[in-house]
């Protein structure tokens, strides 16, 4: 049986690694707070008191964290994972961070005998529950093929985009999409609105066609009704917004409605919305343009 | 039997019409060149050799024209349709124009005793010949009941969204959000490349997470393989463009994102591109990152 | 002596007006409104109670008004200027009006053997009351050169910039770079304060390089007391670049700073600070930043 | 007399050096290469082949130097100015980096009792040479007094902008303002242009009124000639303005312009203009207009 190190059991990684115990594999969890390793532990799997711990005897090891210095502090500390796994061992840092960091480690590893992967999702906590995450997979051919069966039990859309740091490429466009998107379809209900348009109706026709979208699947309706709880929180998105723009920067690639956005994105974060969903770029529309949630239906 | 008088027998007006003949309306067809009248009247409909020839008798007025200047000289000429339609004539104009043109020509009905809808479509040629069309539809309640079973035969998703002019509102939002997204996925792609990712596979990923999108599933093929046929040309989506901003600026919606991708259309329409199709805004950004369509696959 | 027909007597017309009669010249003025008219009376000037009369003797007419539709009335209108003036009579429009219609006008006065100017200004009302606007002149040399007496006695800067129109397209150029500026301006005065530098001190040498501009002289010190009276208000500023974004468009020109700082100014518009001064867009950088007039001095 | 370590005798660092000799300073030069410093040794100055050599007896050390990591290697490494510079050292940092930087060296001057001052300059070559420079400085206003006799000697407006880091703050404000009015000015040039208009004379009436800047005033005059030569460089350009961007982000300030021209100048820079002038953002607004340099003059 192989045996799973996962480390980082939060909203996302908690149902992960449950998925993991649901398709026979054997989990060794870790979390700074006990509370989520102990609630593993209540469904099979064993826990661990250390990140060292978590890793010994493990022949694949998981990292689902918030941001780049997490990763790298797990990764690359004294009792850090490098430090303590097996040579051969299968490292996939499943966080969304930084394509330039996730290369970094992958490099690392080879010299120390590891096999990286760098392998961000989308999909949000239901699809962590549900186990139909997207996952964008970056490193080599052999090491996917390796972590196929892992991947599998997690999630559904599970595509190798190329080297080392590929992964967290594709995931910094997944959000620059996301985020324009958003803005766009904020901007087209705020114009419909003031045109006394029934948003409802324009959603449903503009939906079925060349402007069809998941945010206006998903998203819209909420937005119409003035509804932000996360979701994806505003501040993570900005984060990720800074991950795009700097990668952007360095590659020289333009990326005007990226950076627009972004700047938009900053001013949500700036005005203390940090907490509401990134579809609360609405409430930015409707605050430039001088109008008021629900001012119009 | 209902008689539809059919002004506008081009790519996209001489398949509806055949399709309104198809589903048992008697169609009498109007083109400024003869040829689509005689192929029209090959296939059961009948020639008119004017407007007025083509409104006479004719308890229902389509017109499938250019733009706004084109359906006010047809509408409002001395020998157009509001001085020749019976009253009681239902006029849909299915033309993609401006709101307030929209909402002008439905008043000037209202006081010569003729019904007003404006209609425009999404889906291209292909959707005029399939009968699959996208239909937003402005105006009254009761005129948009009366003009179903007509709009049934040439579309699919067919929604009142309004009252006179909320189909322009709508299909002008549809621009708005059609543009930014091909600039969206545009800079996604150039940024991809930039970074040595595997484009093929990172569209697939993208599609189906929350950055999915039409133009990622009916687009993004093409604008890999450098393919640029339209489609739908940068200079009809550059003059409607020009809609969308001078409509939210008359009503005092920021649209920040739209006015962006519209300088980044309009810079596209002077480079001599506007034959395109819209798809070659990608063009436009690896034009400003310095890279050259296929240096990267 | 030369008779100057001259056609609105407000905020900018009263007192050019009057620095024409101290120059030594006839001044026969009209208004809407009769106080102005009066006035101009009591200093020495001819009263007119409607265009005509204001037309009729002159050799020299000017027209100082709002915008493009007040000057076609009052020019093209059937008891308008080319219905009453003599052949071969100077007409200058110094209104900011759209260089299309200027170029309209200039056209359809060479039809009717009248010889017109365009020929906008900037400086301001003390520039008005103290003979020193900067004026940019479109039309012919000859013309230029017979409007030159009367120029100099309300103007300092007077400057031949090309065909019909051509004024108009300058002053538009000038009141692009005039928001875009006063943007840029706020966003330092922001990004100062956030960093808790001492503003005036930076203004101070900012003024003093390359970023020396005469925003940073004339306005900065207000922006930085939180004082919008105008001076020049939003409203006309946003009329103004509505002018510029739609020429831009007419001709080609990519604009991405100018189309930016024009849905800025339409925000503020929109928010309904018509009647502050431009200088205010300071106030929507610190809402977007989320920070407070005087938050920090 | 005072002893001044002067470290970066460049373009800019050469004829600063020599305007202190000039002053009665005593001056002790490193510069990596060996050129320069014997260039100052020519001159009256004290050559010195480490970081080290140069520290050591000053009581004064200035740094002038390409980018944050330059400085930090000079100031904070093993050999560097803080391991050998004397208690109560005055340490001016001049380069132009990262506010944070910036604040980071104060700090750790402030643990190895030095006193550290940011000092960046604007001006240029001309102004380093004619000893005009513009300085803006952040620091202690004790330190401030201390170095004004030194700074006199270099440049001409000299002000204390607020505490250790706020001399970059504000020289990124002044990159903001510069490369956002070079960009408007670049657009009205295009647009200008484009109408037809007399370009020369246009300017000199954009520079006499509210649109009148530094650049119309310095450098229109090359970019209507096409002539490009550095000036500053673009490349450096574009570094500042990722310090600006960085800056803003970090603070929470919405900077939509600055954002933007951020983006064009990137473009520039990725399509290898890196050298040209900063002032060649006219070509990219050329390029994306369709028109070519001199097409009209």
């Amino acid at each position: 049986m192989t045996t799973v190190g996962f480390i980082g059991l939060g909203i996302m990684g908690g149902p992960m690694a449950r998925n993991l115990l649901k398709a026979g594999f054997g989990v060794t969890g870790y979390n700074r707070s006990s509370g989520p390793v102990e609630a593993l532990a209540a469904q099979g799997g064993r826990p661990a008191s250390s990140v060292a711990e978590a890793v010994r005897g493990a022949t694949v090891v998981i990292t689902m964290l918030p941001d780049s210095p997490d990763v790298e502090a797990v990764a690359l500390g004294e009792a850090g994972i490098f430090a303590n796994a097996a040579p051969g061992t299968l490292f996939i840092d499943m966080s969304t961070i930084r394509p330039d960091v996730a290369a970094h480690l992958a490099e690392h590893g080879a010299g120390s005998g590891l096999r990286v992967l760098d392998a961000p999702v989308s999909g949000g906590e239901q699809g962590a529950i549900d186990a139909t995450l997207s996952i964008m997979v970056g490193g080599s051919a052999d090491d996917f093929d390796a972590a196929r069966a892992v991947l599998d039990a997690v999630g559904k859309t599970i595509v190798h985009v190329g080297p080392a740091g590929a992964g967290q490429t594709v995931k910094a466009a997944n959000q620059l999409i996301v985020a324009g998107t958003i803005e766009l379809v904020a901007e087209a209900i705020v114009f419909l609105r003031a045109h006394g348009v029934d948003t409802r109706a324009a959603v449903k026709v503009l939906a079925g066609g060349l402007a069809g979208n998941a945010i206006l699947d998903r998203k819209a309706a909420s937005m119409l009704a003035g509804k932000f709880e996360p979701g994806f929180r505003i501040d993570l998105h900005h984060k990720d917004l800074g991950i795009v723009t700097a990668a952007a920067r360095e590659a020289g690639v333009a990326i005007p409605l990226g950076a627009a956005v972004a700047q938009l994105m900053g001013a949500m974060h700036a005005q203390g919305h940090g907490s509401l969903d990134h579809s609360a770029l609405l409430l930015l529309v409707e605050q430039l343009s001088g109008v008021h949630q629900g001012d119009t239906a």
